[in-house]
């Protein structure tokens, strides 16, 4: 029998417990014993359900019993989750979350810190919800050389741009349909604005590139500002607009950005409908390899922490191939000057660039952000992937 | 300094040499020393290159030098591939290894071998190419009751099938593209007659639950038969003809086969085009997970060894979550009598069914393969995932 602890039992915390009762067998067979939650540290007291006896409200008691091995931190926010991780990594106990503000600002400290107690760190349901990608990228890519990530990150917003291309939806009326059906809250600031596919593109490159850079310093626009018009416009080329967050390794700086981009009818992503997300790596040896699956969700999402929860009881001491150190905002770049093709709606041609005339807007090749701004001020552009 | 071994150096055996080499520096970084090529086995000499000092022709060289940790076995064949690979996990050497043939017949023992010597035997690159599909599915899917599996394992097939769909190509011309690209082999029977994607859906069905059936015994049609008729009738709906691998557990049963099916324009496997492969797995928390990118390649297979080769070295005694037994050939279900919905090419109406009628064919639900062949004997028919 394994002890476990869960901090915060709201909607992944939950979910945990019910992942773990679903599957006990199949976790059971793979384990070689079971997996016992211990303690629930939350506010409420669950009173009357089977977790009351579980409930606690001191980290302390928790840090105190040394048969806890492993603590998951679901509880959202940056205080007290950081503090609560930090002293059960410190009191010899791996911890592993699901909360990717947590992982994106003190991620360096803590992995250093699991690394100095002999204990781990793992965060795989902070990007991509239940998909398996974190461990596939520190893992099965370890010897590769990565160059670019790129990917539908947030799931609710690709659930807006869906209905607005599926339905003919305002931006408005598609936000109000996700708001409906669970898939965005109340304030939708974080997904529209793009925020959180902001998070999780600086987790995926900090990964792959070593270095995890300041949130805010990174190029952000979200799609709260996209015309159903441009949405038409591509849909009759069967491209789409997704809110894209990208990173990608030059010689000494990193591009990397979250705004809507076009993806042509071609490209996988194109594909990836509704609260789907995907994600696409690409290396120097195995070309593109993408991860598709649903990005968000109570047991998806518990699913991903019960994996590393799993993995951490089999293997105690394993050592991760997971560790990045803080970076400097002077080496991220906006990629205003960099040459691509892009949508641009505008009425006059771009005369002296290769383009592709569509119905009312242009796909002008080999041009930059700054060409644009300079030349045209357009009505709205868009790189194209 | 890791000193390793590999037995046959030909297409993968020399793409694990170029990808050690390419990324000697990340592979150092992540290791903390760096990988030797100790000893090559091969029957040519490799004469005036640099492998020349390390071809070995005897095996027992290898086996007796107890400073070789690792064995990559990129020979091909069953024998003497298998012996190899048994005596080196005897001698206490971990094995890595691309030869789905040895993994579909002797995995289980060779499994059950490194298990008793302390020692590891890994096979990413048997299926999928450079895909991380094998150790996804054991780690981070190890604790969720996985359902199904079903994928386009194949990559010559699906390039022949695109070339069809969008070129118009007749099945022979196609085939003649792809061996001119030298994505067919000039005995192309392997891939055409779908043996190589059976071999593949044996493994991953082994994995997910437990048992390696004799590949003999599952059903397997290729797409030599395929009409470029039927292809363009879907086509007319955005629906591809896709060569599938499917496994799926029902009660006592597996349902396994490898054969053409129908992938409407919404189901993510639809967008996989050319060369490349999509594994599409389905549990019962996660929902769906799909893993995409190139099937085959030096390069890309080669990669997805040394992402083994990686693993091992930096854990050399972790315990995998990988072991399955030999499973009895009755408990596989061919699914004759399954309800469905099918793409069936006939004149005459499917009067009493639900149906959809396209150009010369029909879209027919809730049907099974024994009452179409009772009831019309149609020109084709084809199963719509």
């Amino acid at each position: 029998m394994k002890k476990i602890a869960i901090l915060g039992f709201g909607i992944v915390g939950g979910g945990i417990a019910e992942v773990l009762e679903q599957n006990a067998d199949q976790i059971e067979h793979q384990l070689g014993e079971k997996i016992e939650i211990g303690y629930i540290l939350d506010r409420l007291d669950f009173k009357g359900t089977k977790y009351e006896s579980k409930i606690v409200k001191d980290i302390q008691t928790i840090l105190d019993d040394p048969e806890v091995a492993l603590v998951a931190e679901t509880m959202g926010g940056l205080h007290p989750a950081y503090e609560f991780s930090l002293s059960a990594l410190q009191a010899g106990k791996s911890v592993v979350t699901s909360n990717k503000a947590v992982v994106a600002k003190y991620g360096a400290t803590l992995l250093q810190t699991a690394k100095e107690n002999g204990v781990r760190y793992l965060f795989e349901a902070s990007v991509g919800g239940g998909i398996p990608i974190i461990r596939p990228l520190c893992d099965s890519l370890a010897g590769n050389k990565i160059s670019s990530i790129t990917g539908i990150l947030n799931g609710t917003t690709n659930f807006i741009l869906n209905e607005m291309e599926s339905k003919g939806a305002s931006f408005e009326t598609a936000l109000a349909a996700a708001q409906k059906n669970g898939y965005a809250e109340k304030d939708p600031t974080d997904d529209i604005e793009g925020y959180d596919a902001k998070r999780k593109i600086c987790i995926l490159a900090a990964l792959a590139f070593g270095k995890m850079y300041p949130e805010e310093a990174v190029a952000c626009e979200g799609i709260t500002n996209l015309d159903l018009r441009d949405v038409e416009i591509l849909s009759d080329i069967g491209a789409k607009i997704k809110l894209i967050g990208h990173a990608k390794k030059t010689d000494n700086r990193l591009i990397m950005y979250v705004r809507p981009c076009v993806c042509l009818a071609d490209n996988p992503l194109a594909s990836i409908s509704g609260v789907y997300n995907g994600i696409m790596v690409e290396d120097n040896v195995l070309g593109q390899v993408m991860f598709y699956g649903k990005g968000a969700g109570r047991l998806p999402t518990a699913s991903a922490v019960v994996s590393d929860i799993l993995n951490i009881l089999i293997s105690p001491s394993k050592v991760d191939l997971i560790s990045f150190q803080t970076g400097n905002k002077e080496e991220l770049c906006k990629d205003k000057s960099g040459k691509h093709t892009f949508y641009i709606r505008m009425e006059q041609e771009p005369v002296g660039y290769s383009y592709r005339a569509l119905n009312g807007a242009y796909l002008v090749d080999d041009i930059s952000r700054n060409e644009i701004e300079e030349k045209w001020k357009p009505t709205a552009y868009y790189q194209v992937l």
